[in-house]
């Protein structure tokens, strides 16, 4: 992508003094939680985002929440900006660092603390990773529900950041509605803790305010996350149709029947055709566009929720019907979805946009996104999570011809305003991070932006958190 | 109970400005949209805490957006403080005004503007109350979920500065679960909007920190909230216990074995008493502890979470499962159950807590208040929502006996300190308001405050809204 997005001017003062810095920091850290030279910190330079590279200052490894403190305490005394990082999945350029920052990396801080069954809860340092969490707690029946497509890789704390979602959270909900207690360091190295185990913490709900925050307003160290019972059983069904206008017509009047399923993932056909490729997931290659919904409870439950489901895509003309018959089918089934990015990859470059849209438009969103791409010469698939109306057409382009890139982006900036004025939102989970940010002057007023920069301010007065990140870098107020 | 909580010294150069602002305040609304005679305000000067009253300055219905955006604007102009003020219902005083203070009533903005059943959502103003949006999505089958006792009466803007819970919302979640968005006037007159029907807003979620903040950020004139599908049967069952540590026990393992029944009331044997007196429930009287669980689904559902919830009970030793064979049987646990409250009222004096404790310390808890209120010579009833862990002893006194009332606001106040220290919290669903304002400092500490306050700050720099509420008195910023 072209670099028509840029970055805040590195401070030169803390560039200057970037050799003194480090001495600093080695003060306050073990030897190995510490990265100057360019060998080491080239890995950190961008994310999954990929479209941006910026070499940090400094790279910190911190293992406890009192070295998180004490980096933040220093930073922020000499007006040094700070970009947090989990593993660096994010898709939106959240974690992509600047040549004035010094990156916090939470990936040392990887320990389980405390499974506790009676209150359905994990607490986590914020570095473990987000399957770990349901490994852990699989053995007496329990998961943790949100579950990104990187949920092998990334972090609770990166999931925090970008208030995560997943394949099954249209039952489940996402990041924030299983969210229950942090410890956070703020941006002067005070440590505070929100929430907890109980129920409704009194005063303002501040954790609701920093999930999906994107580091801005301190680094969370520890989260206490809601674990959910596995189901008696679970069943992922395909439904085929002949348009994706039938598809996603099917997907607003199952869920205006009140029916909820785990999740409704749809995709259509040029998705459809690259996944089974990568995945033989034995996905009906004779549609234009596949449902993959799944149920779950007993035998009897999921027979009866299946038979309204069936009823409803009758109506819809649906085409073919395939249930899993084992528990290696319903695993070759998500594996084809949860690998539809990776597998995009290997024969395109490509952008993933992350609109959500009501359910009520998503037919007509489908529709003319589908157009907007053929508009700009480029092809478009669509893999996404129905259900939820969270919409992610990926931009096929060729990333070393600068007008195709140019003309993706210019696709997807399309496609997010039309998510918005058809109702939706710029992005269901993948943030604002560096991607969006000049977008959200087309889901805000200066006022909704000044109110959300004034929380900001509230946390972080001189903006050193991530400071390059979620806002248009024109009309900030001055620090 | 005595006065030993104060309110903020009233602003002298707004007192004495009184007349003129009734003038300026008539050119911004209708006639019969302000009140400033001393008949016409009586009703206004407590809520459902009734513990303290105060006469306000003048009080506003406004109708429309605009006009609350008016009065906000000309009282923050002239540093005048504004009371926010649903239906009066608030157990903890949060709508008990102050004598420098104009009260804006949200009464007359009643409308549903909106059932939209795609998505599942409903937009009403903020004077809706709770129980008429369920009546407008009833007829499609659909309801809105929180559902607390005084649903009849209670308005959805209440809901909202509350966060306000319910019988139902252990399987549903609080208020924040099922707020989508809202529209919102700052204390500057500027109004905004939060959220909406598609999932997840970009950039902050200020609608997570809104919903529970008392009135203190804004005043919320409209709201998009989630509709809920009705389930196909629901089926409440009653669980005699001879000991209230058995009943609690048997709660923890029910969560602990992953089962999520739609509700888990908890009731005492004075609480039974009391509610079968006044309802003539069926409610068992030979057991020292009342569970009332209810299950929802289809019949075979029902049948099998039941016969779970059973065994698990059997272990605990029950004496009594009493499962409701009738509509109208259903009706009458419930009708038991919701008014707990008035019928104690008919008995007794009564200060009604509301803190929460995790599911483990259940037992504990339970056992170590009844302690704590015998030792200061009163009776408590407990009835409250146990799967959720949030707790409602009543503690009753003698209104007219100082010393008395000043025994139950200190028990009240051990209590809320045990539920603290056991790793629970001050209010579970009733908010911190006036009541629990001091005892804020026993569930967190100074950083956490003025975290908390810092954040409010950054919507109302002059703490004119709602001021006397939340926060302790000592120890806040200068503004």
């Amino acid at each position: 992508m072209p670099e028509t997005i840029g970055f805040l001017e590195p401070r030169q003062a803390v560039l200057d003094r970037r050799r003194e810095i480090l001495i600093d920091l080695a003060d306050l850290l073990p030897e190995a939680s510490l990265i100057g030279d360019e060998r080491g910190l080239k890995p950190f330079e961008t994310d999954a985002f990929l479209a941006y590279r910026r070499m940090p200052l400094a790279v910190t490894l911190p293992e406890t929440t009192e070295q998180v403190a004490a980096i933040l305490k220093y930073c922020s005394r000499y007006g040094i900006p700070v970009v947090p990082r989990g593993a660096g999945t994010s898709l939106s350029g959240g974690a992509i660092p600047q040549e004035d920052a010094v990156v916090v990396g939470l990936s040392k801080m990887s320990r389980i603390l405390d499974i506790d069954l009676f209150n359905r809860t994990a607490t986590v340092q914020a570095g473990v990773t987000n399957l770990s969490i349901s490994e852990a707690a699989g053995a007496d029946g329990f998961f943790y529900a949100p579950d990104p497509s990187s949920q092998l890789a990334c972090t609770i704390g990166g999931n925090i950041g970008m208030n995560s979602g997943g394949a099954h959270c249209l039952k489940y909900g996402v990041t924030t509605n299983n969210l229950l207690g942090v410890k956070m360091v703020l941006c002067d190295g005070t440590v505070i803790e929100l929430g907890g185990k109980a129920l409704d913490a009194p005063g303002y709900d501040l954790i609701g305010l920093v999930c999906g925050s994107e580091g801005q307003l301190g680094i969370v160290t520890e989260a206490t996350v809601r674990l959910i019972a596995k189901p008696e059983g679970a069943r992922p069904v395909l439904f085929g149709f002949d348009s994706s206008e039938a598809a996603g017509s099917c997907v607003a009047d199952i869920i205006a029947a009140g029916i909820i399923p785990v999740a409704i993932e749809f995709m259509d056909k040029p998705a459809i055709e690259i996944c089974e490729a990568f995945a033989q997931a034995g996905y009906p290659l004779d549609v234009e566009a596949l449902l993959i919904v799944e149920v779950e409870g007993s035998e009897a439950e999921m027979d009866a929720t299946l038979q309204s489901i069936i009823e409803i895509a009758r109506r819809h003309g649906v085409k073919t019907i395939k249930e899993s018959q084992s528990a290696l089918e319903a695993a070759l089934i998500w594996k084809g979805r949860k690998s539809a990015f990776g597998a995009t990859g290997r024969i395109a470059d490509y952008i993933c946009m992350d609109g959500t849209v009501p359910l009520s438009q998503l037919s007509h969103v489908l529709r003319r996104s589908g157009e907007i791409v053929a508009g700009y010469g480029l092809r478009v698939a669509n893999v996404f999570h129905a259900g939820d109306g969270n919409m992610h057409p990926l931009i096929l382009y060729d990333i070393n011809d600068p007008e195709d890139a140019a003309r993706a982006e210019a696709a997807g900036n399309d496609i997010l305003k039309l998510c918005v004025e058809a109702g939706g939102c710029l992005t269901g989970e993948h943030g604002v991070g560096i991607e969006k940010r000049d977008l959200m002057r087309h889901q805000y007023s200066q006022a909704d932006l000044d109110q959300q920069m004034a929380a900001r301010a509230a946390f972080d007065p001189h903006w050193l958190l991530n400071p390059s990140k979620v806002f248009p870098l024109e009309g900030r107020p001055a620090t």
